[in-house]
């Protein structure tokens, strides 16, 4: 995911759903970038997707967060048959562990200092 | 937050509450560290907090999620009086904007390489 410029998802109007990806790296990084550059360009296809958000702490965790306005738009992301081939191969060699967590937003707000 | 050991909190059975704080951050981190350390110690104190990952680019965006187990611990976290003081101090100082997301898990797992 790109890091800049460092403008957060804005709040959307509730429901909407968060899908929140963990992951700690394993050391074989190999072809990580160009996979992630193209899941990027994928998931904007998707209709109801409301854009992502990404922290990478330097060799510790990195948290990957999407926003989708319903499980329709959810559900599509997830079948998708590149991101399937893409989780598969994370499996295999990018990732040592991952948790996601597949949540419905029931309240948000944002703050942007005046 | 500590970034080390890198363990994800894992998945727990939903229905359980996640936050999503994302945040970047103003140029005066002046006492931030010292506040971060006060509410790791205090959150872990509520009944049913189930956990916090966090990850930080450096420059860039910072992402907390908060896991708790039901909408009362997170209530009750969300009323603590020392945490809303931090959460002033926050937007007075420490960052230039952030946004909260509070959403119910339907459903999640968890990956760890053999």
């Amino acid at each position: 995911m790109t890091d800049t410029p460092a403008t957060p998802v804005p709040a959307h109007e509730p429901p909407y759903y968060v899908a929140v990806f963990t992951t700690v790296r394993s050391d074989d990084q190999d072809g990580y970038r160009e996979t992630d550059a193209r899941m990027e360009e994928l998931v904007k296809e998707i209709p109801g997707y409301l854009g992502m958000d990404h922290a990478q702490t330097p060799g510790g965790l990195g948290i990957t967060v999407g926003y989708f306005r319903d499980g329709d738009a959810l559900a599509r992301w997830r079948s998708d048959a590149e991101h399937r081939a893409a989780q598969r191969r994370g499996r295999e060699q990018w990732y040592r562990s991952y948790t996601l967590h597949v949540a419905k937003v029931e309240r948000s707000h944002g703050f942007t200092r005046e």
